[in-house]
């Protein structure tokens, strides 16, 4: 990719080793945030951000996706309720072995991200017209997913962070945020400034879990 | 970021509108490719490509998937077979207002890709320890489909391209690679050089569906 990039770029554009270098460092680079700073997300920040979300893949080109940016006080603060009392019951399901350290983990900066965004399935549209979901019942979901993935990837790309929170009762959120309760929430994400910027995933610095090699992963057929 | 970028990023590098320019260039390039040409994909690539994949975030950090490189002259070619078995299927739920216009779509490039890659959940890996799924049970399907996107996004960054192949059946592509049954199929990659390259959707250029605004999505709480 040369300097040269416009607001449309051509279809046969090539990327060079400097590009691919800063975006490898993006991909490193993107931790799960769940402290941010009161700094506010600067508005077209904010805009970019979701311009580049759109661009995600949908199955049939589906774009089954419905964004949810959730500005008032009270709904955050009923979310943020929400993911403390899910919590506390995710952790009768942890193994009584790691029961103290989950309770001590950071999973959440729902009460300091000054933006909150939940993406949903709207299973009710059908623009792809079924194409590539008979066999893929979830290439709906995935797309969702990806699109939340690529929000993450440009919140970092932006120098601000994100972390994408999963332990939430769906049900309750749909009521909080008043959204038709055949939605399905897929991510709800956090996005501001850090408070810090970790060299590796809050998890791994607490002994939670450790990344693998490739080859802990990888098989050949 | 800088062209200073090293093997080893500091947590607090910053990026700059020149790569975020190129990063937004990059998401609205990735092409879902149908087509390849015959010329192979350099190993070194290749291997550069897994190693961003590896960087896609896991719920709990739990990394529970398996990618299987198909390298199997016959393995790749009885995967063509059960897309064009799957897609005769799914044929028939498509409306019969659009059933013509499927049948002529090209839809997935199996049978000139150089490269296969099929990702796998495997659910009887629990390193993450349960964390995030109490409440959200496909938190670990949409790891392996974030990894599958990131596999697809670095794809292009090297001026290469892949399609995400969803029209299979399951059970009979993890006998064609054997795997185990228990594994679940989220994403099935084809990369390779493209035969062309598009600046829009194929199913956009081919009025099968088009992509709309941010409002069309987008609401406010």
């Amino acid at each position: 990719m040369s300097d040269s990039a416009t607001d449309l770029p051509q279809a046969d554009v090539l990327f060079d080793e400097v590009f691919r270098d800063a975006f490898s460092a993006l991909l490193r680079l993107r931790r799960n945030e769940v402290s941010f700073s009161p700094e506010p997300v600067d508005e077209a920040a904010l805009q970019a951000i979701f311009a580049d979300m759109l661009t995600a893949p949908s199955v049939g080109l589906s774009q089954p996706w419905k964004f949810v940016q959730v500005e008032s006080a009270a709904r955050r603060a009923a979310v943020h309720e929400i993911f403390l009392e899910t919590r506390e019951k995710e952790a009768e399901t942890i193994a009584p072995a790691r029961r103290e350290a989950y309770g001590k983990l950071g999973l959440a900066g729902l009460d300091t991200a000054p933006c909150h965004v939940a993406l949903f399935l709207d299973p009710s549209e059908n623009k792809g017209g079924g194409l590539g979901v008979s066999h893929a019942p979830l290439a709906p979901h995935y797309s969702v997913a990806i699109a939340a993935y690529t929000l993450w990837l440009s919140a970092r790309a932006h120098n601000l962070a994100a972390g994408w929170v999963s332990i939430l009762d769906e049900a309750k959120v749909k009521r909080a945020l008043d959204v038709p309760a055949a939605w399905e929430l897929v991510a709800y994400m956090c996005i501001g400034h850090p408070k810090a910027r970790l060299d590796a995933p809050d998890l791994e610095k607490k002994d939670w879990s450790a990344r693998e090699e490739l080859d802990a992963f990888l098989l050949r057929r």
